[in-house]
């Protein structure tokens, strides 16, 4: 009893992968691997602490980019964020240091088992020269749970932000001082166990790198043209959908290469033998329509373990939930009732949403080898965004730039 | 139309994430992105040529583990074989050099969108003292058919094994020389592309480490007891569980874990609504039983696409059909299928198979809260393995280590 127990107690202090280990092995008694669990369960793995940060920056400072000439996750800044963790240890000291290689032994699972997760923010500059988060928290959640699904550590959520405010200080001339542009922030983690066992990780690392860029469309927007995809899936219930691993991500690369030589920029990703709307390429899918009660909605797939919680998705239900003007809803919606509603002149608008662009409008769907045709602005033809959309956009950036006060932790001052 | 075929020509001649990039962007004529493209387009990507290889062997020689000692995946030979890639240029100059640290941007796309896949696969020594591989051709053939899965580059598959020959050559000494003993071989490529853009990677490498392993059951077979799971899904039509890639690994874990803590060693993954058997841990699944029509007969998954194509499974399957003693069949069964035959007395023997066990024996299925008990050797009770699971698994034994002739390029003799 007093064995199960503390082996019990080994697998929840995160020393779950020596446990699966000796039972896997079958070769120990109980007994000897619950006494060789035994001080590494009672000993309080350390939390992700950023009082214990040290600083070194970089001496060699880059050349800064001209905003204009800003290419997306092509140049970073001079430093970078790393924590380390070990099982049993739990996290060590938060190093900012020179931007740089990352020196890894083949056998680092993360090369082998996809044991990585991240998140994508950003950080502004107000009017005022300050710097501004948008909604950390959310990003913080995320990525504790993205980790923790793949079996790669927690950790405390507000010491990282405190860890990124460091870095962010460190590095505030590459924070771009014009609205539109910004400091894209990628928190990273990856398991780097030496060894190819496939089960948890007994190594960690967080890394946070920051590339700064300018706005998605730099002249104007530009509407996308999607093939709606039936022949592979993203996300199917039991996997990783909502969260925001590696693993979602290459498989999706090959089916967008054979649209774009098709002529679409993306796909307008399916699931189900009933077509259902999950997600546009790598964003959240919305549609602002009048639905089959005459209703004008705004509705988005519910998080149903196979849409990524998006940041900017829950801020545009938000934004358009206080506004009170139409109804907002998350709910399933599919290819029928889409093509339906295009058919009957009820599609008013369709947009993708996420952190990188946070408004994508759609001008156009091919399902089924037929193109549906999205609105965009009916009072302006020359325009790429229909009026919702516009309006959206513009909300959250004035949030972002503390243009305008927003809802109570959403715009976080960096002192 | 010039325009439109370079374009095309480009997207041919892999570099189709510049095509993608500059579509996306919308920023660019056709006609200048079909310009900039040309010279790309038009030259011949070199291909993959062990002829070229460079061969700087480590000086510094660890000492040789123990064949007692072994842990799989823990220890590894000497030297590593790297060959890098380029789109637009093709592949480097293979290097077989001392075993040592990547070093990678952390922007590298590998930590990030998952852009890995992998093989394993084994050297052995047979008993005149030659180096042996098994069906490396297989290897091959899965390990470009992974990458391509998830856009990175195919290559020349026979000179990837000339390169991995020499690197045995140079690491022969790491090759055990006793039966149930290796040298395990893990091809890896992963996408190293320094920019977050989501795209095809421009860069990737392919690395292969050696690491030398004993049998994976040392004191005699021990049967699994599996859990079968519901919840969570390892594959999906559509998805990427046909390819040997790291997304299929990670999210695997968490509820490898959750069977560990129950007391199950792994899971046995299930499908749809009728929960058809699929895989076992990270193994093919077969089971041998007395079929509805009274045939004796051994069934494994068909491939459709969500089942890995395994060498052992492979294997199995043309040596049981060359046997011709019982049906042998490829198709879908579910957990209904199983319970009956369980309750019925119909199942003889079931296992996993892969490269690490060759076969693992199954002794019990906890299937909605009830123990299905698998039959082991009914002659013998103190044996964890069936008569025929240990009969295939002394049949490939025998293949692997040149002591029986087997079907037509099994054993390959590296000269």
């Amino acid at each position: 009893m007093f064995a199960r127990r503390t082996l019990h107690q080994a697998v929840k202090a995160n020393n779950a992968f020596r446990a699966t280990a000796a039972v896997q092995k079958q070769l120990m008694p109980s007994r000897i691997i619950a006494q060789r669990l035994y001080s590494a369960a009672t000993a309080t793995p350390a939390p992700l602490d950023a009082s214990k940060i040290q600083i070194n920056p970089s001496k060699n400072l880059k050349p800064l980019q001209e905003n204009s000439k800003l290419v997306f996750g092509k140049t970073f800044s001079d430093n970078m964020l790393i924590v380390e963790w070990e099982a049993g240890k739990g996290w060590g000291t938060p190093q900012i240091s020179e931007y740089g290689k990352i020196h890894l032994e083949p056998s680092a699972v993360v090369f082998h088992y996809s044991f990585e997760c991240f998140e994508g923010m950003k950080a502004y500059k107000d009017k005022q020269g300050r710097i501004r988060l948008f909604r950390p928290d959310m990003n913080m959640k995320r990525f504790s749970r993205s980790a923790q699904r793949i079996a790669l550590p927690g950790f405390e959520q507000e010491e990282l932000i405190k860890c990124i405010e460091q870095l962010l200080k460190v590095d505030e001339r590459w924070i771009p001082n014009e609205r539109g542009y910004s400091l894209y922030l990628r928190p990273t983690m990856i398991g780097t166990q030496e060894s190819l066992g496939v089960g948890a990780s007994n190594k960690a690392m967080i890394f946070v790198i920051a590339s700064p860029v300018g706005p998605y469309f730099p002249t104007g927007f530009a509407a996308v043209n999607l093939l709606a995809t039936t022949e592979r899936v993203r996300a199917w219930p039991g996997g990783t959908g909502d969260a925001k691993v590696g693993g979602n991500y290459a498989p999706c690369i090959k089916p967008q290469l054979d649209a774009n030589k098709q002529g679409f920029q993306q796909n307008l990703w399916l699931f189900g033998e009933d077509h259902q709307v999950t997600e546009v390429g790598t964003m959240n899918c919305f549609m602002f329509w009048t639905n089959e009660q005459g209703e004008k909605e705004l509705v988005t797939p519910e998080l149903d373990g196979q849409i990524l919680p998006g940041v900017t998705r829950d801020s545009i239900l938000t934004l358009a939930r206080q506004w009170g003007e139409f109804k907002v809803t998350e709910r399933r919606f599919t290819m029928h009732d889409v093509a339906k509603a295009s058919k009957e002149g009820r599609i008013h608008e369709m947009f993708g949403a996420g952190t990188a662009c946070i408004v994508c409008p759609i001008k156009n769907i091919n399902y089924d080898g037929q193109d549906l045709k999205i609105p965009l602005d009916p009072s302006d033809t020359t325009s790429q965004a229909g009026p919702l959309t516009k309006r959206l956009n513009n909300a959250i950036l004035d949030i972002q730039y503390g243009e305008v006060e927003g809802p109570a932790g959403w715009s976080v001052l960096v002192k």
